[in-house]
C-alpha cells in the first residue's frame, strides 16, 4: 500500500492499522484476564512480568532497543536520525484489582502501534521516539501510585519507595529484584538524558467527551488535588436512655460539616469543583450506641491553585469554628501543560478532521509527574458511560483508532522539531 | 440493735446494712476487674464462674437453697411460711467488655442484702423470696441478650440458644456444660412454679433522675423498640473525573433519608422519641471514589405501640418513595408494668420519705421478659452523668443504699400478699 502522502505526520497517522491495534489490546488483556471480562494485573506481579515479556518481544520485533531503570520502567526506543533528546510517549500496564482493558494499556499499545506505523510508512524522524511503560501507576499493590514516573523525574524518591510493602509484606525492593532476575539481559537506560517532550494518550475515565459527542480530548492540564481527613467527636451514649436533647451525636456534626464544606467548595470553585467524601468510619459503630466519633475524607480538586489554597483556608476556619480536627493527607498542585506541546495535539486532531474538546484531566496520570521533567501534554478518547476502574470500562473501536492516529501525527511533529 | 418497728417492711428496709452492701459490690467487682476501674466478665467465662461461686457461698451462708436451670440462671431461695408461689427479684452479673461495677450486679447484690436484712430483723415472710442472677443479659458473649430470662419465660428458646457461638466459636451448649461441671452438686429448680411477682432494681443508665435531682425511679414500663437496616444505593465513580451534577452519591441519599426519618420520628413520638443511627457502612469506602452503597441502622424506641407501628408504616413509605431497601432486624413491643406491683414500688419510696419519679425504662432489662411470666416492676437509682456500659459508671453510695431499702420494703409487702 502506498498512500502518496507528502506530510510524514499524516502518512504515519494513516498507516495506523486498526485491526493490529485492537488485536494488541485484546492480547495484552489476556494477562490477568478475569471471568467478568475485567483484568487484574498488579504491578510487578508474575502476571505483570508475563505481560512485560510480551511487550518486550513485540518491541524487539519492531526493531526497538529495550531499556529499564531503577524502578523497572520499560523504555522501547526507535532511533532518530539526529543526536537529539528523544520524544517520550506511553502510560502504564498495571491495573486496578477489578480493572478494565484500557486504563493505561491503551496508551502503551497505541504508542507501539505508532512505531509499527512509522516502520510500515518507512518514516525516519529526526529525534528518537521512546515508548514507556511506567511501573505501578495505579498504586494498588504499592503506595503511592505513579511510582515509576515520579521516580524517573526525581530519582531520590527511590530510597523511600523501595521500602513500600504490598498487602503480603513484599517490599518494592523485593519485587524489583524479581523483575531483574526475570529479565537479566535488560540494560539500564543511560542516565541524564532529558526528554524533548512527553505525550500520554489515555481514556478519559469521565463522561465529558461522551456528553459532548466529541471523539478526542486535548488535555490542557491536570487539576490540583487536596486530600484531608476530618475527625468529628461526639459522646457515646445509650440509644434507649438518652433523650434527644441531651445527645452529642458525632454523625450529626459530621453531616453538618459535610454540608458546609460542599457549600463553600462550590462557591469557591464553581462548575470546575470536584469534592468527594469517600471514606467514612464511625465509632463505636454499634446499633444501640450514639456515635462517639466520625472520621471522613475529603478529596477536593480544581484546576486553579488559588481556589485550592482558598479551600484550604476556609476548611481550617470551618474546622476551628465547629471544633473538629482536620489533617492533610496528600496534595498536588494543578498542572498546566505548555502550549508548545498542546498545540501539536490540537493540530493532530484538526489535521485528521476530527472534532476535539479542550479539557482538564480529572484523574491523576503519569503525565502529572513527567510535566516536571519536560514539556508534556495528553490526549483523551471517550470512556463509555464515563466508567473506568471497572470491567465495564470501554471505548468505541473507532475512537481507539482515531486516538492512535492523532498520537502518531503529534509524535512525528514533535520528533521532527529541531533546536 | 432493736429498732422497735412494728411494720416488717419498714423494719427490713431499716436493717439494710450500708457498709455490707457497698462491700459486696466492691467484692463482686474484683472478678474481672480491669486496670481502668471497669469490669470485664463475659457470661459463663471462668471469671463469671468464679463470681458465681462467690455468690453461691454467700447465699448458702445466708441460709438460702441454691438452684439452677437449663440456661444456668442461679436462684437463691429464702423459704416463706406458707406454700405459696415465690416473689422473684434480681438482675444479672455478666458485663459489657468495658463495663462498670453496677449494671446488673447492683440488682443481684441489693437483693442478697435484702435477704441478709430479713435475717437480721428475724422476719419470716408468707411467700418464699428468690434472688435470681440471670445468664447472659448483656448479649456480649452470646447473641441475643437476656438469654437467661427469656429462656426462663419461654423454655422452647433453649434449643436455638444452645447453638449460639461466641467469638471464639464456643457454643452456649459448651459453656453450659462447663458450668455444670463447675457446680456438679447444684440442683435444678423444680419446673412449673409460676412466680407471684418479679421486681428488678437497676441503675437508670440514663440522665433523667440526675437531671430531676430525684433519688429513686418508679419504672412504669419499658419502651418498645424496632431495629432496622437501611441500604441506600448510588453509583461508584471517579472523584476526579465525575462532574458534581452527574453523581449519584449513596451518602447524599443516606443523609437525606436520615433527616427524613428523624423528622417523622419526632413528629410521631414527641418528647418520648428515641431514634439513633448508630452503625454505618460505606462501599467501596475509598478516598477517591464516590460512595456506591451506604448502609445504616435505625434504633427507634417509644413507650406507645401505636407510635412504633406508625413509624414502621412511615419508614416503609419513605423507603419506597426514595428507592432504598429497609430490613427489620429486631423488634419488641412496649412493656407496661401492672399497677399491682408498681404501687408497691411507689409505696416503698413514699414509706422511706424519698422523692421518686415515675419513668419508662429506656434500656432493655431481664424484666422485659419476666413481665410475660408474672406481674413485674422495676426500681431505678440515678446514674452519675447518665453514664453506663463504661468504667466510669457510678451511683452515689446513699442512692445505692436507699434503692436497696426501697427494694426490701417492696419485697416484704409482695411476700406477705396472700391470695
Amino acid at each position: 500500500m502506498n498512500l502518496h502522502v507528502s506530510d510524514p505526520a499524516l502518512a504515519a497517522a494513516l498507516r495506523v492499522d486498526a485491526a493490529r491495534l485492537l488485536a494488541s489490546i485484546a492480547t495484552l488483556a489476556t494477562f490477568g484476564a478475569c471471568a467478568d471480562g475485567g483484568v487484574n494485573r498488579p504491578a510487578l506481579s508474575s502476571t505483570d512480568l508475563d505481560a512485560r515479556r510480551h511487550l518486550i518481544e513485540r518491541a524487539l520485533e519492531l526493531g526497538c532497543t529495550v531499556h529499564t531503570d531503577a524502578c523497572a520502567n520499560l523504555f522501547f526506543r526507535r532511533e532518530g536520525s539526529k543526536p537529539l533528546p528523544p520524544v517520550l510517549t506511553g502510560s502504564h500496564i498495571d491495573t486496578q484489582p477489578s480493572g478494565g482493558k484500557l486504563d493505561g494499556c491503551y496508551g502503551v499499545l497505541a504508542a507501539l502501534e505508532c512505531i509499527a506505523a512509522l516502520e510500515d510508512a518507512g518514516i525516519c524522524t529526526h529525534r528518537p521516539l521512546e515508548v514507556v511503560a511506567w511501573t505501578n501507576e495505579e498504586g494498588t499493590r504499592f503506595q503511592p501510585g505513579a511510582m515509576g514516573s515520579s521516580a524517573f523525574v526525581d530519582p531520590s524518591r527511590m530510597a523511600r519507595y523501595r521500602d513500600a510493602r504490598d498487602a503480603a509484606g513484599v517490599t518494592l525492593a523485593d519485587a524489583l529484584d524479581t523483575h531483574a532476575h526475570a529479565f537479566p539481559t535488560l540494560e539500564m537506560r543511560p542516565d541524564g538524558e532529558t526528554a524533548h517532550a512527553f505525550v500520554e494518550l489515555h481514556i478519559e475515565q469521565g463522561p465529558l467527551l461522551e456528553i459532548a459527542s466529541v471523539p478526542l480530548g486535548v488535555v490542557s492540564g491536570i487539576q490540583g488535588v487536596r486530600w484531608y481527613t476530618v475527625r468529628c467527636a461526639g459522646t457515646a451514649a445509650h440509644a434507649g436512655t438518652t433523650p434527644m436533647h441531651a445527645r452529642r451525636d458525632a454523625m450529626t456534626l459530621a453531616i453538618d460539616m459535610r454540608a458546609q464544606i460542599e457549600a463553600f467548595a462550590t462557591t469557591l470553585g464553581g462548575e470546575h469543583t470536584r469534592v468527594t467524601f469517600g471514606r467514612w468510619s464511625v465509632e463505636p459503630n454499634s446499633i444501640n450506641t450514639i456515635p462517639a466519633c466520625v472520621t471522613f475524607t475529603i478529596d477536593f480538586r480544581h484546576p486553579d491553585a488559588a481556589v485550592l489554597d482558598a479551600f484550604d483556608r476556609q476548611l481550617a476556619e470551618c474546622a476551628a469554628r465547629c471544633g473538629v480536627a482536620v489533617e492533610t493527607l496528600f496534595d498536588h498542585p494543578p498542572v498546566h501543560f505548555p502550549h508548545t506541546v498542546v498545540r501539536h495535539v490540537a493540530n493532530a486532531c484538526a489535521a485528521l478532521g476530527a472534532r476535539s474538546l479542550t479539557l482538564n484531566s480529572g484523574a491523576f496520570h503519569d503525565a502529572m509527574y513527567l510535566a516536571k521533567h519536560c514539556p508534556t501534554a495528553m490526549l483523551f478518547v471517550p470512556s463509555r458511560g464515563g466508567i473506568s476502574h471497572n470491567p465495564l470500562e470501554a471505548t468505541n473501536d473507532e475512537h481507539l483508532v482515531l486516538g492512535t492516529r492523532a498520537l502518531a501525527h503529534c509524535l512525528v511533529h514533535l520528533c521532527n522539531e529541531t533546536p
